[in-house]
């Protein structure tokens, strides 16, 4: 960038600044602690500030911009549906939205052939929720510990973390359990397999205090997102799977984050070859593009509202650009085999990368992950497991993960943290190079973790 | 058309309907008992079936296609935006966000001058709840009796009609009050003056027995929408406005359906000089060309969360091409003057010619609104004003509304019907010659409903 365009720039970034601090109300923020980067452009797997600075993305922004940034035939589908229709209501039928239902129904396992639409996950999980009940005429609804639903009066009481706390008390008949976690067992387990088997017992015991009849559906992340990456043992949703079948009660896999190419498959659940009643979406069904979100339902449910009304909806459902900007991105997905590429980043690129990164890094605890979805936890001593920063850290306890944070920042490379992890979780299409060169830049931002580690 | 044309189409709607009812879970419905029109396009005021057959819409699809369909230069706006940046985490700023922000908090009346973006309007009640009770530090919510506020856990809980029903219980909290309507009084009233001041008394009684210190917010809409157009009395926001005042209770205008024109305002609160404390909006912002919603914070609200973190959120909040299409869209509104055109059509045009059909009509019970919101009651008997339908009636109950919804359908003009009314809520764009084709062809349907008229 030449200096004149620097300067010109820079008046954009500074009004940008003063309207957004002036007139923009920040989600999950302390209004007056924040201080947001205006972002200027985007393109692959980079955005670029104001200031010409480019950062390499290993957020996907929200871990939703899969397929990249401003991918150019999928910009051009939403031009086109743009000029050709751009809204219609639910009770119509539409062409984008008729195909891109009958393109994720083709993908979905099983027999989960239909698909109401949302603007985003948190109303796909509210739906589901309701569909649940309503399909077995039961209330209550079993959620874990440690998983994210949305910020909805539901899908936030679903919500295992403490960004649920605040808005309690709030939708009636949730019911928490443990899934399983290796690392920090909450079972006291050693290995993956008796993990797998203590949490399918904690679930079953947990039922039977519960009353199994009483429970209408089991929601879980597949893969759980935000709250560390957690891949299930094998074995694991097999188990409750057999569970919700023994005890007549509706699995439902939150994959608004995991699905998509995500874990290297289309839906995570096809990992495991697991088929759920009910799959929720968002996210990466369009890489965000256009808000779009939606629950895929199986035939049993769908038939549960075949000659009764099903009473949920939102002004936007089935919204044509954003299904038509899904049926591109799944074109565009297929054609350039980008559910492959994940797959293989994860198990050929970033996995080995980041094993050798806690080879060399004490502050590494534990790595873990598939495809484009993986997580390295900090810690102040291996064998404690003190993690680097405490549970839910605010303020200077968070500091260490902030200097990380930073370190990151400073070299251009832009990084998901929570809590005491930091998260790779870069678009699906970036390449190799492009992910080796970003945890490249984690090597370095390690050193400072590395300096708070008090073990051995 | 021509007859080659025709069959091609006939072809494509064919594939329509079934990827539809293969694919598609349709809102609000039985599954099994629908046959959503495919709709091909749209322009203005009109939307074509595949046939080739010509709608006048007095429905703006969910009364959010204020401007009109593919109104050149918001497409052109979106299309410019999306080949520029379609989507960025809330957590950065963006200059279509903070233009969008800006230009609403202007728009927006006192010192509401900060906003909080959403996919839509169930989303922004669901915040505007949670900033209300954490700002107050109170839990319970007033809502009102024939009302609609979404369809998550918290909006439908808030919702005053049927929906509301299959979702119980919901969200904790939410105290059920009666609004004015003076054509079917709560109150015994026989004036809109006295409905004023019975339904403010009602509301004061209601805070007494409730306990006004235990009220975190009163929440309405403005011009209460699909269950009734009922225009409150003058007297009665000041009046609420006021109990608020005395009590510390944060009001909160729910204007998704009655903002943005609909109802010959910006705001339709501006018709009568009120200033919220929380202005909820979606539809009208952008005529849902994107998903988006929002709620506009006052001054005092947004400073709880200056030190102290908001716990909500959305992955689209703010999203480009969403603030892009309500920057664009506020900028056409002013050019075109389409804000004083939807006051103007509604004193007039359609509120005499309406006033004429009642005078020609006997089933026409009552007539109310203003701007391009408006509503035809109709009933079996003025006298004894039973509704040509009972409440909430399904199936062969409700089949005189489907007879009259049918005559109107096949003379060209799609209507908005919901229980015994037929509003009328045509694009604020719409011509006046438009508006009055659309009416003569109410007239002749009306005869339908003139049918089951058995008074005197």
């Amino acid at each position: 960038m030449t200096d004149t365009l620097s300067t010109v720039e820079s008046v954009d970034a500074q009004r940008i600044r003063r309207d957004d601090r002036a007139h923009v109300f920040h989600s999950w923020s302390a209004q007056g602690q924040i201080d947001p980067l205006p972002i200027a452009s985007a393109s692959g797997s980079y955005f670029w500030d104001y200031e010409g600075k480019r950062y390499l993305d290993f957020s996907s922004q929200l871990v939703n911009v899969n397929i990249g940034y401003q991918h150019p035939k999928l910009v051009a589908a939403i031009q086109e549906q743009a000029g050709k229709l751009t809204t219609v209501a639910p009770s119509f039928a539409n062409d984008a939205r008729a195909e891109a239902a009958r393109l994720i129904a083709e993908l979905a396992p099983g027999d989960l052939d239909t698909v109401f639409f949302t603007n985003g996950g948190a109303e796909a999980n509210e739906n589901a929720i309701r569909m649940a009940r309503l399909h077995t005429g039961r209330h209550k609804v079993l959620a874990a510990y440690r998983s994210y639903h949305g910020a909805t009066a539901g899908a936030i009481a679903l919500t295992g973390d403490p960004r649920r706390w605040p808005s309690e008390p709030g939708m009636s008949g949730v019911v928490r359990y443990w899934g399983p976690y290796p690392y920090r067992s909450a079972f006291h387990a050693e290995s993956q397999q008796q993990e797998c088997e203590r949490a399918l017992e904690h679930l079953r015991s947990t039922l039977a205090v519960e009353g199994p009849q009483t429970v209408a559906a089991i929601i879980l992340e597949t893969v759980v997102g935000t709250n560390g990456v957690l891949v299930p043992p094998d074995g694991y949703l097999r188990g409750v799977r057999e569970l919700c079948d023994e005890f007549g009660i509706i699995l439902i896999a939150d994959e608004v984050m995991a699905g998509f190419g995500r874990c290297g498959e289309w839906f995570a659940v096809d990992h495991w070859n697991i088929t759920p009643d009910l799959i929720t979406f968002a996210k990466g069904v369009n890489s965000g593009y256009v808000p779009l979100g939606g629950v895929i339902i199986s035939r049993a449910i769908a038939g549960t509202f075949q000659d009764r009304p099903f009473p949920g909806g939102l002004t936007y459902s089935g919204h044509p650009l954003a299904c038509a900007s899904a049926v591109a991105s799944i074109g565009i997905f297929r054609e350039e085999g980008i559910i492959e590429h994940a797959r293989d980043l994860g198990a050929n690129v970033i996995g080995p990368a980041l094993a050798d990164l806690a080879r060399r890094h004490p502050s590494v605890g534990d790595v873990r992950g598939l495809g484009v979805m993986w997580a390295m936890e900090l810690v102040r001593d291996r064998d404690t497991r003190e993690p680097l920063v405490p549970f839910n850290a605010a303020g200077a306890d968070a500091a260490p993960m902030g200097e990380f944070a930073a370190a990151c920042k400073q070299r251009g490379l832009w990084p998901f943290t929570h809590f005491n992890r930091t998260h790779v979780v870069p678009p699906c299409t970036t390449s190799a190079e492009e992910v080796l060169a970003g945890i490249e830049i984690l090597d370095t931002a390690l050193d400072v973790a590395d300096r708070y580690y008090t073990g051995g």
